[in-house]
């Protein structure tokens, strides 16, 4: 419960019409996607603008009381269930997209601003965001600057921290800074910008930031290699990597997420093959043409059963779309869907892969895997039902093996979801004991109250993962 | 002076042939490639491996001794003069490529190896590692890391930081930490990878790196724009942009660099002109010729009044070396050269341009601009002479003025050549003083003795930046 003090506080700043604190708003914030985390804010407020966020930050911080930065909530790693009450900080007034400059390539925006309507934005002036997380649709450019998203294309253009070029960002005492600005070079002390990209609200707020667009390229096009054998798709994936092919997007999906793909987007995938790698081109179309052709080939040597090249966009497009799909076709098998990001160098995925296979039979648990195959960022994703502790136990000893794997592997436990308060147990395994040093002493630098989403990257004892309730 | 138990301690770590301390050696590194900075330090200390770095560290930490990394001392920002004495820490005996990975495209050196010997052995593979700085035939990776280094590809490629994927760090209190991985995809806590490069020694020791390498682009090719109109040059820059044309290259050189390149190089570079566009593209070759004939057009459009298309690599690469030694060419004019890298927004290259010239002529210096046109990366540069306290005054007061006009035009103070403890003074014009101590925090976190680089990036007091200190 807030002190009373300090809600007619906020309510100053924000307004009655901005603050909520019954029961049943509090219980909307109460979870993210992800699955077995839940905990009541105390408070959800809603600020209009800087001015306001910083006078926020500096209540709590003088109240001690935990600030929850949200987007959509659409993170998997319960980066923003309010684990330890407070108040879940929404921008839903904060979502505007400022400016497009096509001279210097950028776009500026509020957080609130949902990816996929700024996507659209730039690309009706023939420019082009590349980071395309899953939930593009609902998350917003906030959400994605505080986890550092990822999506398809992060093998050829990059994740989210290569677009975020300069922030606005409210501290945890109420100071606001400007890191960055429309610059391709910037070496003025030390690259705040790319420390607060991925630091999942833990470090401040921002409240503004500009991101680096590219040309959109001139055309695409989109195959499938089918696999009997798993290990034929990995290889196929060095190979076009070896022949110095970086293609734009090249997918993994393994049989069982193939079968539950198809029932739910009934787009033709074939379910009769053991994997298939989607594979994307784009570029100018002589280079698209010719890689593509390159690559059939490859995959061809590699023991592909076949490829099929989509004949249309609409085509190409349903591909993706089945393939971004994958999470929400899984989670209508069964109550609970944990979806994990372990991600490995790419030259170890059959390794990962098997590895996996091999866990899930120990453990007796389905597990779906598809992901990234062309930067190592595998989804094992296992559908489950929380309510059957017993197997949840196996399903949280599963895991455990497989970020172990991953690690012995030069891997590491989240490619692009985060650590939140879901692997916070297992960042040490990655980390070690000194590089978590490093990392808490920079949190109690900035937030030396622990006000800024407390409870998520550090551990604090428990090594379970998939219980923490409030 | 290093007191008796420390020097004993230092040679117990590293032997006798790896300590110095004789006049001579101390003040070959008493100095950096900045001028008027010098000033001696009391050892020079070449450890062979990472853990003779952690002892280093634990001993100068328990002692208070400073420390400055250094690599080959080509920085231009006082970076790696030793202003408050202590050890200089050399890499030489830390200077192996340890590994070029084909399959996950990836190089790992130690900080000691030089930029260009690892752009061969890369390159001798088919891969690319973009970034050039124009020292490259003599600094190391480990000062660019440190430093972010730059060059001529930036605009298209980025710069040292966009390829630096992995770090081995000793912290300042000897814990030895490893960041990131051969991973395109990594969000396990806080990016600290990015937030030791470009950190100018002043929060660890680089011991190892793991550099992200690209396929080598299948062809090249070079031509120059000739204009007697500076702002028919820079308009030219923010057209090409605007027509969704990315160059590998896009560098300015005014009539003044011109004249001097040229008496230097004699290549026959054109000196009748007011600027030039040395202008690159590289990648597939249809794409390649595509983009050349439509920036051609687009130059002339702009009022270019010949365009030069390189007839063979051979002259390609004579133009290329011309402008990356437009440095050394004006340094040869008086005894004094600074070289500053006030960058801006691209579109703002025109305005200034004309600043910088317009400054120049109030102080009455000559100041010759080339540089990054593309990325808004510019070079003033003067020659002068310390020796003339007076001219030296004007000099100071022309380069405030030039940070000050950049800062106004939402730049920034050094695009490349990091702060140091040249541009220290200068920094809280563009971080403003809540920005600078967001970064003080971090620091103080990482280094609460102040023994790693003391005195830079963090001014003192003085706002005066050309003046020996100790």
């Amino acid at each position: 419960m807030l002190a009373n003090e300090v809600k007619e506080k906020l309510i100053a700043i924000v307004t009655k019409a901005n603050f909520e604190d019954s029961k049943t708003e509090r219980l909307v914030y109460s979870y993210d996607a992800t699955p077995n985390f839940q905990s009541m804010p105390d408070a959800v407020v809603s600020p209009r603008n800087k001015a306001e966020v910083a006078e926020i930050l500096k209540i709590c911080n003088q109240h001690q009381v935990p600030i929850v930065p949200r987007g959509s909530g659409t993170n998997l790693c319960a980066g923003t269930c309010p684990t330890e009450g407070g108040i879940v900080l929404l921008f839903k007034q904060m979502n505007r997209i400022l400016e497009i400059d096509e001279e210097n390539l950028t776009v500026t925006v509020q957080p609130g601003v949902i990816t996929l309507d700024m996507i659209h934005a730039v690309e009706a002036r023939g420019l082009f965001y590349p980071p395309d997380p899953s939930s593009m649709k609902i998350s917003t450019i906030g959400g994605n600057i505080n986890e550092n998203s990822g999506g398809l294309r992060g093998l050829k253009y990059g994740v989210t921290r290569d677009y975020v070029i300069a922030l606005e960002v409210v501290m945890p005492n109420g100071d606001v800074i400007r890191t960055g600005g429309k610059l391709a070079k910037d070496v003025a002390g030390y690259d705040l910008t790319r420390l607060f990209v991925g630091s999942e609200g833990t470090l401040g707020v921002i409240t503004e930031a500009t991101l680096k667009l590219i040309p959109m390229p001139e055309t695409k096009k989109t195959m499938l290699a089918l696999y009997q054998d798993l290990n034929a798709a990995a290889k196929s994936v060095s190979a076009i990597i070896a022949n110095k092919i970086i293609p734009a997007t090249l997918e993994f999906l393994d049989q069982p997420t193939l079968k539950v793909v198809e029932e739910f987007a009934q787009i033709g995938l074939p379910t009769d093959v053991q994997a298939v790698l989607l594979i994307e081109q784009d570029g100018a179309s002589e280079v698209v043409e010719r890689d593509l052709t390159s690559m059939a080939e490859i995959c061809k040597q590699e023991q592909a059963v076949s490829i099929q090249i989509a004949a249309s966009e609409v085509e190409a497009e349903a591909l993706r779309t089945a393939r971004r799909a994958a999470l929400s076709a899984i989670a209508r098998l069964k109550p609970t869907t944990i979806l994990e990001d372990a991600t490995v160098p790419r030259s170890e995925i059959a390794k990962m892969v098997q590895a996996i296979n091999e866990i899930a039979e120990k453990y007796q648990l389905e597990i779906c895997t598809f992901g990234h195959a062309g930067d190592g960022n595998l989804h094992p994703t296992c559908a489950t039902d929380a309510r059957n502790h017993e197997e949840m136990e196996r399903v949280e000893q599963a895991f455990a093996e497989i970020f172990e794997k991953a690690i012995d592997l030069g891997g590491t436990i989240t490619g692009e979801h985060g650590v939140g308060a879901m692997k916070a147990p297992y960042l040490e395994w990655k980390l070690k004991a000194e590089g978590i040093a490093a990392m808490k002493a920079i949190k109690l630098a900035f937030d030396p109250h622990n006000i800024m989403n407390p409870g998520k990257v550090f551990a604090k004892d428990s090594k379970k993962r998939v219980v923490i309730t409030r």
